[in-house]
């Protein structure tokens, strides 16, 4: 008999999921407390749940062997304070058909000039602009995991060209060219759209700096799906501002909820998403984690491990 | 030597690419003025235009055997007093990736609360809501001819469930079920979105009325990229007045440009696009003429030949 121990915000239908299920062997303590969890999952060997909850009660898991994220990002687990003497498995390959028709829907967006029509329709006006297309542009994709391996599907599909920056793989056959630290400018040079889906990780601080950015063609359009901390946030309203660049699209941000006060909420032609562009379906979820305990209990490796020195 | 009568609004850029193709034994003649093409094109045995204009000069081209017309529609043309003497070939296979982009642009919009989140950005309001999602949507495509095949294969992409519904072919691979006449309120049932892609014919008008609407569940969004004579406007404005259907989006209209006064304007849950869902690149077009010009040389069968009795 193994036990789990859920701690999530979402607890009380991770536990309808899980009972559903009907695992064998499994049984299952499902809290939103960090107070209650430690108290009763105290003898758990396996949990599940949102690393910020379960960053809290780490130290008071001394059975725990393997706990499944329930976020792509696992930064409050990365701690150096914290353990690091179990298997960690993070949330992949749910994201990606997601996170492809957010970004998608934004360039869309952006080529059919659909926010301008809809404001032209305020004012009654027949609006016959010329739409752009997707068709023949090029994508930069700034990271290329399980989510930009999709984007480069669906760029596929549009007609466009794709083009990665990766540490050092070179795994999906949908990019045309891959490019490597420290080429990141020549990667940038040419592009209509950069699309950041990188975590947060030391190596990934603030990428998008203002080299990056003076390095895009001026009617380039920047998204940002990966975390806050890789973009300049000031270089990027001081391209903005001055035309230097066309257009952005942010999901993540520094601090969330953006505060009222941020220069964002009016910076031109800068769209916010609220961290909304890829949420956590319970279901898929659930599935993930019912893969890997099925690979655990055949002793096999489990999918999605997070390395702590690569911080993914 | 053949004799080509270019009559476009576009004509001086017709010309350029013509004359750049440098096409063995043809002369071209270009004007935008019929009055002009009647002088100019007297004894052209080609020509090459828009319907609307071209129908004005019909009658004078007395050599004429082949006609490519650079629109999709050819109702001017199909006007029972003219002439049908001739071969007349349409504009096809050159709009289904913008109509892809386009019907993709306005799911990916309304799924993703793109214009619901653009308003709560103005009020500085962090917005959260959770956004849909197409894959697992049900799409009925209301024609299934080139550019219906490219929507379903774009359908496909995001893993949506696909239903057509044609005169009688079932030959696109996309579709995963065909309904056909009369059976279009069972074609409707239980569709997330209807996208109308019919021509205006005899047998097409207004056959999105308020029993088809009616048919839909109330969450189902309609695009109508076809003809504004396929959709009962009267009905449709019934039907998102009363809230029995969630949305639409409308490219066509019965007049265009749609007169201030007209209700739509006004009308909620709907976006006007003016127009400008797929426009005739010349570039694209001049390789459709050229393509069928060799094989009119070679005296093979034309592409995209329209069949007078049945309007497409």
């Amino acid at each position: 008999m193994h036990k789990l121990l859920i701690l999530s915000n979402q607890a009380d239908e991770y536990l309808r999921l899980f009972q559903e299920s009907r695992v064998a062997d499994l049984a299952c303590e499902a809290t939103s407390s960090p107070e209650q969890a430690i108290l009763r999952g105290i003898d758990c060997d396996l949990a599940f749940g949102e690393p910020a909850l379960l960053s809290q009660v780490l130290p008071h898991l001394t059975g725990l062997q393997w706990m499944q994220a329930t976020w792509a990002g696992v930064e409050p687990l990365l701690d150096p304070a914290l353990r690091r003497d179990y298997i960690l498995t993070n949330a992949r390959g749910i994201f990606g058909a997601q996170m492809s028709e957010y970004v998608f829907g934004y360039l869309l967006t952006y080529e059919r000039h659909i926010l301008k029509r809809y404001i032209s329709q305020q004012a009654k006006q027949w609006d016959e602009t010329a739409p752009g297309t997707l068709c023949g542009k090029q994508i930069g994709l700034l990271g290329v995991g399980s989510i930009g391996a999709e984007l480069a599907r669906t760029a596929k599909h549009f007609g466009m060209r794709v083009r990665g920056y990766t540490r050092a793989s070179e795994s999906c056959p949908e990019v045309d060219i891959y490019f490597h630290p420290p080429d990141k400018l020549a990667f940038a040079a040419g592009l209509d759209y950069l699309v950041c889906v990188l975590p947060q990780l030391g190596a990934t601080r603030q990428i998008v700096d203002e080299q990056l950015l003076a390095a895009l063609p001026a009617h380039a359009l920047v998204i940002n799906v990966g975390r806050g901390s890789v973009l300049d946030e000031s270089a990027l309203v001081d391209a903005l501002q001055s035309g230097r660049l066309a257009g952005a699209v942010l999901d993540v941000f520094l601090e969330e909820p953006l505060p009222p006060s941020h220069v964002f909420w009016r910076t031109p032609n800068l769209l916010i998403s609220s961290h909304t562009a890829a949420l956590t379906i319970p279901e898929a979820m659930v599935g993930v984690f019912l893969d890997n305990y099925r690979r655990w209990l055949r002793g096999e490796a489990l999918r999605y491990r997070v390395d702590f020195e690569l911080g993914y």
